[in-house]
């Protein structure tokens, strides 16, 4: 095999073997832990982009629907939808306005400002019947634990992404979206930056940390037992970052 | 170095090398001796990944500013939003309708369908003074041209995305979408698929081509000159995919 070291080059490694997370579980152990077991390790520079399922295992976001009473609101909103009453009451909750329902489909904007399905309340991936994940209370805060604590075991410096999977406005399909950011700059901007033949760049802002998180999602996958991703090789500014920078404001959005 | 065969794993490398693109010219013979020099080479099953800028200069999707005549239309927005009316002109030509004007932005439902700023005209990463490019007329058969070309000069069989840079709704920051997609199908469709814990997933499809434009995006940047990358490793749905599969119909759209 012929490696070019000039080579501009990402790799994207899919950690397998992380077991069914637990609430309390040390999630940067097992990260290290199955890094180590596929014989990659973890590395300084390393991006380790971990699915929100995962995080709020750890975190005991998870809810079983039996314990849960919906208001007459959630009744209301879950007959007209075709949905869960219970569930509807955990969306409500989590949202801090609902964007659009319609077609048994509730949009709404997270308590964090994302928007997404259901508030990001999720049935899949998750064991036993009728439970239900929510997202993290504090993706960015979850990140950076995660991130100090990787720092503390291996001694090795990385950025963490916290991933969640939504839809987008004009298009068709998910994609995976930076929902928690630690040590790296979720945007890169390029405003006043010259191109390569000497154009002042004028409205360019690269949302980084969502073309990670998307990136990881290829190896990810939805029904593979693959939480955690690491990207190597990614050129990326540090920085504490959050992805609340990539939350736009309703005022200054003109793509809806 | 511990090759771990089991690991999953996606590479994506960067072309460097690529000549500057001209009308006429052969963008596959230029991406099969970049990834030579770079001793990749290229194989089947990669998925590679164009840059609209150098498919839209070797198709001749060039225009000089000086040559267009503003309509009065063009030229009223053009003092509204403060730009060049040229500019307006083929901003308006490339556009079914305007999504929004304001502050200085212009976002267009482009010819295609696709929601974007400017309709895609763009002055950045070409040479000359008031030059602007068009997004391809049909970016599929861009992309279709190029895989085509690809099997016949090399002999290998790889899926082939054009991309370009938007912007989002709900979202700061802009991030690499598939504009043209040839060999792919650009959506995984997850519904009746049961997950890792046996449940049945309802609502999930994953624009799969959309997250290896962004993946891409990573080692393109937007001041260095790598408008070609290549993802190796990828496991994806073959067949002649389209990238219009990822316009969303208006009227199922409840992200806005």
């Amino acid at each position: 095999m012929i490696v070019n070291l000039m080579v501009v080059e990402i790799r994207i490694y899919g950690l397998e073997g992380i077991p069914e997370v637990k609430p309390g579980d040390d999630l940067a152990t097992l990260i290290i832990e199955a890094a180590d077991r596929e014989g990659i390790g973890l590395m300084d520079g390393d991006v380790v982009v971990v699915s929100q399922k995962v995080v709020s295992k750890a975190e005991g976001r998870v809810v079983r629907l039996d314990t849960v009473q919906p208001s007459r609101f959630a009744l209301n909103l879950a007959e007209a939808e075709g949905k869960d009453p219970r569930l509807v009451e955990l969306i409500l909750r989590e949202a801090k306005r609902i964007v659009k329902a319609r077609d048994g489909h509730i949009i709404t904007e997270t308590l964090h400002g994302f928007v997404c399905a259901n508030s990001g309340v999720d049935r899949s991936n998750i064991p036993g019947e009728d439970v239900v994940s929510l997202l993290p209370v504090d993706p960015d805060e979850s990140a950076r634990r995660i991130r100090d604590r990787i720092r503390e075991i291996k001694g090795v410096d990385v950025a963490v992404v916290v991933t969640d999977t939504f839809g987008r406005a004009w298009r068709v399909g998910q994609v995976n979206f930076a929902v928690g950011v630690s040590g790296m700059k979720p945007l890169i901007d390029y405003r006043g930056v010259l191109d390569a033949y000497g154009y002042v760049l004028k409205a360019t802002s690269i949302a980084v940390a969502d073309e990670v998180a998307a990136a990881a999602e290829l190896v990810m996958g939805k029904v593979s037992r693959i939480p955690v991703a690491v990207v190597r090789g990614l050129r990326f500014i540090r920085g504490e970052g959050s992805a609340r920078e990539l939350v736009r404001p309703i005022k200054r959005d003109l793509f809806r």
